[in-house]
């Protein structure tokens, strides 16, 4: 092992702690082993800047760079390296590349290490250079130039195609063979705590000959992680399925509402386009594949075995426990409506970009990568509202008093995701989204 | 008539006529007319620039303005307008807005009148501004921060349903109440002559129980026009029907290459995406809604007519002359397989623009829409080859010999298109792209 492998190794070490007690506190999501970064600002500092979150706290990148404790290698000259953390989007800093960001990683784990006293024992530098996350509004963390969204949970497209299509065949043929995906609208991509509007648009109600415009009634999330892409490809050259990990930077939560009455009517045979377009929630916190290492796993077996280009060695799939929660306008009692693992996915993310760039298709820096809303194999962990209610057939119960089959308006929908570790775990945070009323 | 009006009416005059003679052929796409916007660079000065073209020449607006004889207004301040005619893309500018697009236009149009001296008898100033064409590079027009493609046209959706569906109920019912559409890859939007390569990918042969990994073999272009936003809505505040020619800053010509035989097998459930997203080729000079308003036309009639908020008052569609021609590699003998019209279609721009954002999706300066394959109602009409032979059933015969059913390493396609005047013609110009041989 390398001097360089065996630092970045130290920084996943369990037993690691910080002198900021907030972050060892084991059911805290950013311990000293997490270091996810995303965009902030703050009242008395409103730029918007790159942050790095720890316990209940955010280093501030822009002021440590300034102050002289954090130094910056890549691939760019020394004029574009300088204000990479001074930026409104992560985009700069990750097109340094993977060696930058490990750099940084590792560092930020010394500087937060117990045992150093650099910031520790400084208390004007942590003033300069810790913000307090409460005090802090999170920002998009990267410019989207594409958004896609695949559809690889083989519970979630058999629950589908169950429902719509027929029970016997649910899964399509080209299922199994392929991640299959679409393009999304990436311009409306916001960040957890953007309320969100009903949509508005055509419905084909069953007593009806023709469709009418209104509100959207059977209003959805689907439970999703993303991936951010951290080096681009070329037009015309592919990203093989055993290289396809070193090009992304790290994953969010990512809340892919859906108006599943528009969906209907519209997506053949093009598919899903108003019925999704009208936003997508992403959680602030972009959490790093380097800090997710130690929690990767096997990925489900895969029969038939996929075609060669979408082969990989290794554990390619991450054990993350997901959560759902409803909460309804005017009470402080959410319900849980649903727990599940990303682990169950049947393709990973490796092979979705190997097969999204198999054709030659580009990607860039900051790409989002839905995963497909993440289903288990039982009803409580579906991850949509459309299969937990069964297209509103079984209405859910809410400890707060009622029940829901779709949201309504008021309903503030949080997820929450975590890899759980030997007495701490490494958190995304929660991507959170309340419905207004559509504008009518 | 406002005087504002009136100069904009004169910018249009069929009679007028530029010192620059080759403006004046009746053939040339780009006479005193038209003046589209592209970016360019040149051997001599390589920054890709702002140009508009004249004739069989470019007038350099960022040396224009330097040299003092280019005003311009906007909503901006003045350090933020002093560099949008010196920069690699169009959005900057277009960002000042309509009255800013107008101002250019109507400037040009008096400097290039043949009765106007300023530049006409200022030999050292044209050696300044004035770049011949064919010195020149176009570039990508705009950064694409969305691209949407359309399925519009009536004629082409009846002959789809017809070939993979039935043909008794070719349209489905849907189509006829919204212009249908769905996200496509942006990042894979090239200019004009950029060469393509042959996709590989996933093809599930009629004798195979399994796909094979292989080169597209059935590879076609599909032969549309898109329009540029010029102007974005918000999220969640939608762009109501009469208001969206507003928001739309010209259009050019676009290929959508498609690997039919990817597509037929990826397609269901969620839309087509590897079939589509290795390249769409677009022209590099944007025509503003300016240059073609004398060539607005009525659009086909609606039935049934649309929900309100797809109404809107007066002409949307334009006659717009369309042409397809395929060059076999090695021989100068292209042959023109399709010709159509931009009238036939069904949905208008500002119909798609409404559709788009009546969920309240945002849209932004740069935003690439498409309008779909433009397929008219005769067999030598149809927009792709798929509808000209017939999914592969009826080969074309070529004027240098041979047959096509779908496309051959080395052809060259290029799509053309044109508003006839009386004398003139307000031209797009070519949209080209040759295809390479599959990396294999």
């Amino acid at each position: 092992m390398s001097d360089f492998s065996k630092e970045l190794a130290a920084t996943r070490d369990p037993a690691k702690r910080s002198w900021l007690a907030s972050a060892n506190v084991p059911t805290c999501d950013f311990p000293i082993q997490n270091l996810p970064f995303g965009i902030f600002s703050e009242a008395r500092d409103a730029r918007p800047r790159v942050g790095v979150a720890i316990g209940d706290a955010i280093v501030d990148l822009a002021a440590l760079r300034a102050a002289g404790h954090l130094e910056l290698d890549g691939g760019i000259d020394a004029d574009e390296r300088e204000d990479v953390f001074a930026r409104a989007s992560l985009n700069a800093f990750i097109t340094l590349g993977r060696d930058a960001w490990r750099g940084v990683r590792m560092q930020l784990s010394m500087l937060l290490d117990a045992a150093n006293p650099a910031l520790r024992d400084d208390a004007a530098l942590r003033e300069r250079v810790l913000v307090p996350m409460q005090s802090a509004t999170m920002h998009l963390p990267v410019d989207i130039p594409g958004y896609t969204d695949f559809y690889s949970s083989k519970e979630h497209a058999t629950n589908v195609g169950s429902m719509f299509r027929d029970p016997k065949n649910a899964l399509l043929p080209n299922w199994s063979e392929m991640p299959i995906g679409y393009n999304g609208r990436a311009s409306s991509v916001v960040v957890s705590g953007t309320s969100v509007r009903r949509p508005m648009g055509q419905l084909k109600l069953p007593d009806h000959e023709r469709p009418i415009y209104g509100a959207c009634r059977k209003l959805d999330i689907e439970l999703e992680t993303g991936f951010i892409v951290g080096r681009g490809n070329a037009l015309g050259e592919p990203i093989a399925c055993d290289d396809a990990q070193d090009h992304i930077f790290g994953m969010v939560l990512l809340n892919d509402w859906s108006a599943r009455d528009i969906q209907q009517w519209e997506y053949v045979p093009l598919g899903p386009f108003n019925a999704k377009s009208f936003a997508t929630t992403i959680s602030p916190w972009i959490v790093t594949l380097d800090a997710l290492e130690p929690f990767r796993v096997a990925q489900p077996e895969q029969t038939p075995e996929p075609l060669p280009y979408l082969r990989h060695a290794g554990q390619h799939a991450f054990d993350v426990a997901l959560e759902v929660r409803l909460r309804p306008d005017g009470t402080d009692c959410a319900t849980t409506i649903a727990r599940t693992n990303f682990r169950h996915m049947y393709w990973t993310m490796a092979q979705q970009l190997a097969h999204h760039t198999v054709s030659g298709c580009n990607t860039r820096v900051g790409d989002l990568m839905g995963s497909g809303t993440i289903s288990g194999p039982t009803p409580d962990s579906f991850g949509s509202l459309l299969e937990l209610t069964w297209n509103g057939a079984r209405p859910i119960e809410l400890d707060s008093g009622g029940t829901r089959t779709f949201i309504v308006d008021g309903d503030e929908l949080t997820l929450a995701g975590w890899c759980q570790g030997d007495g701490y775990r490494v958190g995304f945070g929660t991507c959170v989204g309340k419905i207004l009323p559509a504008r009518g």
